[in-house]
């Protein structure tokens, strides 16, 4: 047990260290070997924590996007009405990407990168998301709050709030559940008097 | 002027390519030797054309950056309605994007690498791009048609926008205009019954 917890331990550094300097320098330009010593572990144990270099960046994308797919499955288990549905949805992403702004960073530059299954594993939980935001859409419309939008809008709304990952600074004057709000509410609302 | 043309032409020719190795193997990843194969030039005779890896980032970037800049004053200058305005904004952003998908690739992941006065050229001439869109939307408010929204909101515009690099295929059902349509109108109008 304790075995399990230091592995658990040592892998999420591995993956937060990895998500840091992929960040900083490119999934490309960075090596096994400088991440080994970035963490302070010989090749050997490196590679008993994540098996390559290619699973560190699955592991990186895939566990962000889980968690957004968990988190959208919790919100739409709950009886919101469609705005606050919408919002919600929104805030916890913005949150998720404030939190976790160098996994989000190489996932968005990096995950081209991955191969086979791998590839194929993430955007297939990408699209699950997607799903996700267009049956939160789906709801509204059903329910008479909302009328029927291309199914294309929410690349759009994803776009909105996945650039975030490129400007949105915590530290700023809006936490991101108030910047999720005010995104939300302009394009429920629209922006015309 | 042959050789201005001549000297034009591998230029434009060098930083196309190099924004297809970008694009592909990351900044990071790419070396100048593996640039200077691709387009068949010695290491003398690259270095000619552009000065250093960095300048190449800086070009790749900087090139579509004003070229926006350009498209945005031209379509200000014009005497557009609020939402034809939104619109013809939104579709020249969108047409160049998906022409120059390597270009923005390259833009949006590695833009960071820039340093000192590149980088801050290049903040800049972004910075004035937005400040187009906020002109854009104040003529809307001052002519009455649309009504005051948070300046981040730009963000969000932008975002839904430019986030098209990661997905957008010119070869699916919709131009880039049409999808700068949807999206606009959606945003102009609202989602709520």
């Amino acid at each position: 047990m304790a075995g399990t917890a230091y592995y658990e331990f040592n892998r999420d550094r591995v993956i937060g260290t990895a998500a840091e300097l992929f960040a900083r320098n490119g999934y490309h330009g960075t090596g096994m070997a400088e991440l080994g010593r970035a963490v302070e572990l010989g090749r050997g144990a490196l590679y008993r924590y994540i098996g390559s270099k290619e699973a560190v960046l699955y592991a990186i994308s895939k566990d962000q996007v889980d968690k957004m797919n968990s988190h959208a499955e919790a919100v739409l288990d709950r009886d919101l009405e469609p705005r606050e549905l919408l919002r919600e949805m929104a805030r916890g992403l913005l949150r998720n990407i404030a939190d976790h702004r160098a996994e989000w960073t190489v996932f968005f530059r990096e995950y081209n990168a991955l191969t086979g299954e791998r590839r194929d594993d993430v955007i297939a939980a990408r699209e699950r998301y997607e799903g996700y935001w267009r049956q939160a859409l789906d709801r509204g419309v059903s329910g008479g709050a909302l009328r029927p939008t291309p199914p294309l809008l929410v690349k759009g709304i994803l776009g909105m709030l996945n650039y975030t990952y490129l400007w949105f600074t915590p530290e700023g004057e809006l936490a991101p559940e108030e910047l999720a709000d005010l995104f939300l509410d302009a394009l429920i609302d629209g922006i015309h008097v």
